[in-house]
């Protein structure tokens, strides 16, 4: 009953992401899970002092190289206060937009499984950084941020429980926000 | 006679770091801790689907609120083969674009503070992910990456073993790989 109900009103709704496609792709992986090894990557040419240009193209994924019609840039800098020339965003402001963009992707995914309709989803957020971490004034203090905090504020046909219980949901299965709050190995190689 | 010897090397070569304000900044920040207290944000709209554009702007630093000149933007999407529309990264490839940026700005600083001439640094960054984890198909498949590969290509007037220690130790002082690398604590509250 429950599943016909979200069925029903998941056609009324739109918020642009296409569910259907997603549980099929689900329902294929279950079956076959050696296609869900995915690969992302993206390379970074320094251009001058801090500022960097990233390049994203192709990733791997589904058994296959899978190839974009286009390749995406990122820019990264350090600002003024730092001496440097503030061209873009700083690397930490880029964690923070992925962790942001996220949890909003996610929010927009089970809304539309949920038969929720969104009018607007904003997420603002704020982490703490002492910066006695990256200047090695203190070995005490991490690099990275002490806490970061996440505001939604949503706008949707659905009451405040069923709104709170969509941004759950995200946070549960957020690839972004489990790499944030759990540690991931990084190897590092040079030359 | 080190410490000489560094800032004789150091005027000689130009990587484009001002590191004598850095070294500034840390002197003010030793005696004045409370002012290296940041506070970094970013702004997150949905779009319709998967897509957002979240918006970077000021900062708060040194006791104060630190505006920029410009606002940087910055969006992402999810590709294709998840039915979505690529109009832009995926959150997880900023993530990797922030882990890139900041450690090539590492080596950019550090180099400048050790006299190193750097002619280019390009670091190339593949990140392993087993979907299995975010369609909720195996609760023991975690959301994230499993793991992480970075690999540096660096030309510069040192031997090889100087550019080693040259990623050492941005990698030592790196915030984003602190971030990816340890658990951070974040809190997302709704409305």
């Amino acid at each position: 009953m429950t599943m016909s109900a979200n069925t029903a009103s998941t056609a009324k709704v739109n918020n642009g992401v296409n569910v259907m496609a997603l549980l099929g792709a689900r329902e294929a992986l279950e079956k076959a899970p050696e296609a869900a090894n995915f690969k992302w990557r993206a390379s970074c040419q320094w251009l001058n002092g801090t500022h960097s240009r990233s390049t994203i193209g192709s990733f791997f994924g589904l058994g296959a190289e899978q190839p974009r019609t286009k390749v995406f840039a990122v820019e990264a800098d350090h600002p003024k206060v730092f001496a440097a020339e503030d061209n873009a965003p700083t690397p930490v402001e880029l964690v923070l937009t992925g962790l942001a963009s996220c949890l909003t992707a996610g929010v927009a995914a089970v809304a539309q499984r949920r038969g929720i309709q969104l009018h607007s989803v904003k997420a603002t957020l704020e982490a703490d950084m002492d910066l006695q971490g990256i200047l090695g004034i203190d070995d005490e203090v991490r690099n990275g941020f002490s806490a970061i905090r996440v505001h939604f504020e949503i706008d949707a046909d659905a009451n405040a429980d069923d709104i709170k219980a969509l941004v759950a949901q995200s946070q549960k299965r957020s690839a972004v926000f489990d790499i944030v709050t759990n540690p991931t190995s990084v190897l590092v190689t040079v030359n």
